[in-house]
């Protein structure tokens, strides 16, 4: 690095847009080192918690289905001091994934918030929701077999999730357009193509004389 | 052009972002024809109008103010089939600057809704309220004195007139990210850094493999 000022993307997306997919793609490009599930692991294992629990309060937005109002029995509380506590180390491990200070890339997770006093380059990545469905079709896991209906309530469902999850972390609204640096689609793109377009744009971007 | 396709470039922009400025310097980067209030003055000089009552129309909302409810006075029929003449001649005189067949770019005016069929690249400008603000008041026209509070309000409405004339034309939602295919926010950039990473961006877009 020899002096030179580390640089962070961070990756937003809509559910089924291919955020992630870029994510990987712009990381190996650039040469920066990828954190998206490793993010989740390393909550779990500091935690001594099971990973899929934790996926399932940050992905899920299980919070959702506490009872909130009706917080006064022990077990609610537990749960909800459980979820609080998975949140804190989730900053916590972010925020330690920067203070390595070594060029990285960040899928999700509020990192663009979370990150905000290392001046991170912000994408949030989006697609219409056609072109989403149609993503979801041809990478669904095995064993899933969504029609394109259920499709989209899922799609919606996971972006409201994420957009709570965000405002409860940070307070803000997500996918907000003036939050972020750059907004791309990724409909009328071939995802190479597209990766190459977003590093060159990125790499201008930290090379800006303002 | 020998074979080659036309291409065109679309800018939506909100009010103080600099969209304008944006265009103007990436139609000269990439030499490409450009149209911001020429069309304006095309469609005053078509119809024989007064350009400023035009741009009022166009740009103001003017219809906002018509008691479109009491349209059976004969002044206020008159009224809005003055403005439906107007949007009618934008369109028809945004559909000839495409049937030119050079390379251009059009900044406002639904020119990416209209011009759907020409598959421009569709960029939308943005910024924070702050940084719409401070551009504002550093690029005041002589006269011009409204504070940081006056200032803001004229911007909301200004984009409130804009979405609601998107609405009018295309039917559609101004802003909707995934409408556009690179929602680029001008507050970080220096404006001539920024026009050179979205030049090479719609490049790569025209030359994609998809």
């Amino acid at each position: 690095m020899k002096g030179k000022k580390m640089k962070i993307i961070t990756i937003s997306r809509e559910f089924g847009s291919g955020g992630r997919e870029m994510g990987k793609r712009l990381a190996d490009t650039l040469g920066f080192d990828y954190y998206d599930k490793e993010i989740i692991r390393e909550i779990a294992a500091n935690k001594g918690m099971n990973e899929d629990y934790v996926r399932q309060v940050l992905e899920e937005g299980r919070w959702q289905s506490l009872p909130l109002t009706y917080n006064r029995s022990f077990s609610s509380v537990t749960m909800q001091s459980l979820q609080i506590d998975i949140l804190l180390e989730q900053k916590h491990v972010i925020e330690e994934i920067a203070k390595v200070g070594k060029n990285c890339l960040i899928v999700g997770r509020n990192a663009d918030v979370l990150l905000e006093e290392y001046q991170p380059f912000t994408i949030f990545v989006c697609a219409d929701m056609q072109s989403k469905i149609r993503r979801c079709i041809e990478r669904a896991p095995e064993g899933e077999d969504l029609s394109p209906k259920e499709l989209k309530r899922k799609i919606c469902r996971m972006d409201k999730n994420r957009a709570q999850t965000r405002s409860i972390i940070t307070g803000r609204e997500w996918g907000e357009r003036s939050a972020y640096h750059l907004t791309v689609n990724t409909a009328s793109w071939d995802m190479k193509d597209l990766t190459g377009a977003v590093a060159a744009f990125s790499e201008s971007w930290f090379e800006r004389s303002k």
